[in-house]
């Protein structure tokens, strides 16, 4: 699949970025601890603001609940101060205890204050479900993965089967970590915004690309590897736009469209969240009508990287030998286009 | 356009109900009231959970804004109790307050009770500004037009260019009322769940019709009516469902992803509002896994609401002589399929 | 009662502003109209965040929802921008729609811009429910009403049985309109924060003053007026502080440990609100850490504005001749300190 | 103190449970795990619905935020679906980690379909940051502590410096674990709503009992240990009244009048949670007009349980040998009443 053939899918109306990624913000990284054998097949995913200190440097932060079935963690925090101060992690559900106390444990490195002349640390971290590919119970992720994940991060990452997304499943394919950006101009002035999806939601049915049935095509031709759908998605969304936490809860709360426009009903047993940050330093100074560019590409980056967390997806064979097809192995055998 | 072309439009997927409309909910009621006068295009349109007493025989309801850029009245007291106690009525946004009153004085008429034994009533309005074709500061609605939208409500009600659509505009193309439908299965019982739409929002390259990129075909042949989007869309969901307000809540906060696949980016400019009751009398008793189907059901039906009000739309010349398009023109000029 | 006496109530940490109420607040103004007639004794009041064109010179604002049954108007548009664009009126419930027609009539005289290249206007109107002293049946209030509360706005303002306050009862006695200050002070720099409240809530046995529970004293005395808790309170709040509307909010949402210390349980039947602006220009640029003056400032004057309510209500006989006490009949009679 | 003297201070005009706690709510259960040892002064606390199974008899739960600044989890999916499916620990800031993988674990033992044929579990845990008196960078706290505290949960409880109460501060004084409940009548039937709280908030000068202005009397006595309040109340209420989860979320909302009684300011740095579930069985069918009970009791039992937690704490002497004063102490050597 060349970018040109992707490019059909979309009437993208938007520049995207360099690397069409969420580290197109500047300064944004992104880094990915895989965990792969046998019936263990997960991971641990950091996306960090800045390469700094993240409890020193705040950054403006906000998030938005889609569908609350899920058990992602700071939030309440992050929406009552505006502010987030950790990396965010994303990895399966029942290691969002243990994701929490990597965080823990590098902020009170980095920081002696901490629970000395200032208060604690927020940590925040996202999750979904991959208890299909991935046994689940054997809760195989450590502080070690998610302290990986951490201090691997940088400007180019892998999209796909990769980290938290290791086992991860959307509309009844392999699914795991997408990523896209658009370029948003304000006046004079070339802003970015990039967001990242960790997809496990969806049936095949459903799919839909660029407004294509896909989803409805396929499923007729195979019988979808069987699943409800108890799956999620988190998606994070990074800007250097000079939003206020206001505003940058309105951009997020549009992540929605984008979502919508590949297929999803948001199924009760689907956590879908919205967290994003903003690196611009200063007070925030949009004028609110210029925030229309911005609600564009928030949907269109987020439709754009569900559908590459498809594409990048390469297989993987977890608990009882259970292995999902591929978007990639079934364009070659029923292909669309 | 034939209901057998329609279909093609949309990989449906759930049966519809007898009228695909709002009033296949047993008991729903809706009346317009159409202003027509030069530069007067505009209205009232009253939707009636029921043809008895509203004050006393409440029914659940629940709101879910999408956008708050508007000035809908009554969803505080909505959400805090959790039901709906006087018709629903639609305007332009001028038009709030003579509704309110209108609503008043109708609660007034039918209950002595009213600020002598028990409190008061909380009137519900939603609105749309309709300036483009509508002299709106004309404020030409009167409580009479309000009463009579009330009192002329029934099963049959007219789509398009009617009522509260009188003079709203929806992807630069005349918008209005539309309505569609969908049955959901629950173990061995048919629900109906029932979508209204007051649509006046969105730009004409963003429209999209099962999935197919029509508006931007056609904003390359002609140049759309100039207009920002300064609109917005209520959306008005019925259901016999027994759903608890909770429950309604998280049917209703679905209604975007219909509203997403016919192309919105939700912008700034409008105020995207989803009101909702359930006509079922007792205790709610819905298994949280069964909302599924509610779920797609108003995405579905909310998808097709907005492009019916699009397809029903006559033609309406007003202020300065302002006409924008209608669908039905486009497709004969620019057929798409 | 003089203002020493009064300050034996409370253990007032902090100063208060020159006037002791809204209008401390520089460019605050309040206006009344009352309507006292027989069983008709009602009215309204405006709080203007300044005496200029409030729809081109916006002021940053926000809500706080403390219990919803009430029919407050304005409030969504309100938080999903975080400005208001007029004038604030009080009045009683029924007279919502006549306030939203008379703050619509003002700023299409003021902004010939609205409805042409503008959008629409968003009205705030706040309500209690004065039915057991206003016939409130009658719906006595007319648009010249609230156009007069608009345009009598002053610096100096009475408070008690005036206004939007001249039929409503608090804690069983005569209520109404009652305010008071704060001086905040940040650095080297004091803001003002002035709260206005309309009271119309709350049974004798729970009055509480600086902690002394007066009300279940005078409970004992006498058999209070009979009613049921169906009030509500309008807590009206404006501020220098440069804050954001997130900050706005958290101090918002204080005001309730205020109405908490003067006994309030918050009965299902009383819509709470509270409204707030502030009048700071410029990007809003106040430390997080510097918000707790303003939490303890919001809760103090809202404290005491409810007092004051009580203290400066002169007797109204309205309705079936029915006349509440008031409180220096019964500080007069029933002597507690 | 005795109860007796106790009874003056508060004007309680509602009936307490039989041993007015938490645990008159029939099936309630409380567990403590205490860790003392030199400069580690911490615990957990377990509050259980009912001595089952809580995958699979889940109750119906609510959350309010009063101030979001803390790092609870678990409320997304709380109020997203409405129920709670594990018990609710209670630890210091840096163990929500280590308490959420004692909730798996324990949740994983009782339930094998977890990650086999359920989806996963939603483990809700609060917390205070006792980081004063406990070396909080210790992370002294292990998943057996959690798993302790839940195990040995019984009806009867210890209240003050135990469990998650070890290291806790309150009105500068030593905090911790306070119980109360109230009957609530509704028609003939009797229900139970009670209270637990821990207590890590406010400053000496602003504590209030029963109205009377203690904590600025003592404030001049004596310098207060010195700290910023840069703490939390946790407050967690059980019922058997048989409300939905919208009515219970109402209940939770008044919890703050209690808390504001007690003289809190609900400053910046403190995260002021209320978690709430109902033990009724079956559809929820409270009328809305019989929630004032229910509101005035969550409001006495939470004023009355913040000031047991004070009388209830023993003396503890933690981190760099600080020992913040006991309310004993102080009413010995400073006698109020």
């Amino acid at each position: 699949m060349t970018e040109t053939n992707n490019q059909q899918f979309f009437s993208t109306s938007m520049e995207k970025g360099a690397t069409n990624s969420i580290t197109d913000v500047e300064g944004v990284l992104v880094g990915h601890e895989t965990i792969s054998q046998g019936s263990t097949q997960t991971g641990v995913t950091a996306i960090l603001p800045h390469g700094g200190n993240m409890f020193r440097q705040k950054v403006t932060a906000a998030s938005h609940v889609i569908n609350g079935f899920g058990k992602t963690s700071g939030l309440v925090q992050l929406d009552e101060l505006g502010v987030l101060e950790t990396p965010i992690l994303l990895s399966n559900t029942l290691a969002v205890g243990t994701c929490f106390n990597a965080l823990v444990d590098h902020a009170l490195e980095q920081n002696e204050e901490i629970g000395r002349d200032t208060g604690t640390v927020n940590p925040v971290i996202g999750e979904c479900n991959d208890m299909f590919i991935n046994d689940i119970r054997k809760r195989s992720v450590r502080t070690e993965h998610a302290r990986s994940a951490i201090l691997s991060a940088g400007k180019t990452f892998e999209e796909g089967s990769v980290g938290a997304g290791r086992g991860m499943m959307c509309y009844s394919l392999k699914g795991g970590i997408g990523s896209s950006s658009r370029l948003v101009k304000v006046n004079d002035h070339t802003y970015s915004l990039g967001v990242l999806v960790l997809t496990n939601f969806g049936l095949m049915k459903d799919l839909r690309v660029g407004g294509n049935p896909i989803g409805a095509y396929w499923s007729e031709q195979i019988r979808p590897a069987l699943h409800e759908d108890k799956g999620s998605v988190m998606i994070i969304t990074a800007t250097d736009l000079p939003v206020s936490h206001r505003q940058l809860q309105r951009v997020l709360k549009r992540a929605v469209t984008g979502l919508a426009r590949t297929g999803s009903v948001i199924s009760n047993g689907s956590g879908d969240i919205v967290i994003g940050f903003s690196t611009a330093e200063g007070d925030p100074s949009l004028q609110e009508s210029c925030l229309d560019d911005a609600f564009r590409a928030i949907g269109e980056a987020t439709e754009e990287s569900v559908i590459r967390s498809l594409q990048k997806a390469t297989p993987v064979t977890g608990r009882e030998d259970f292995r999902p097809a591929t978007w990639t192995e079934m364009m070659e055998e029923f292909p669309y286009f």
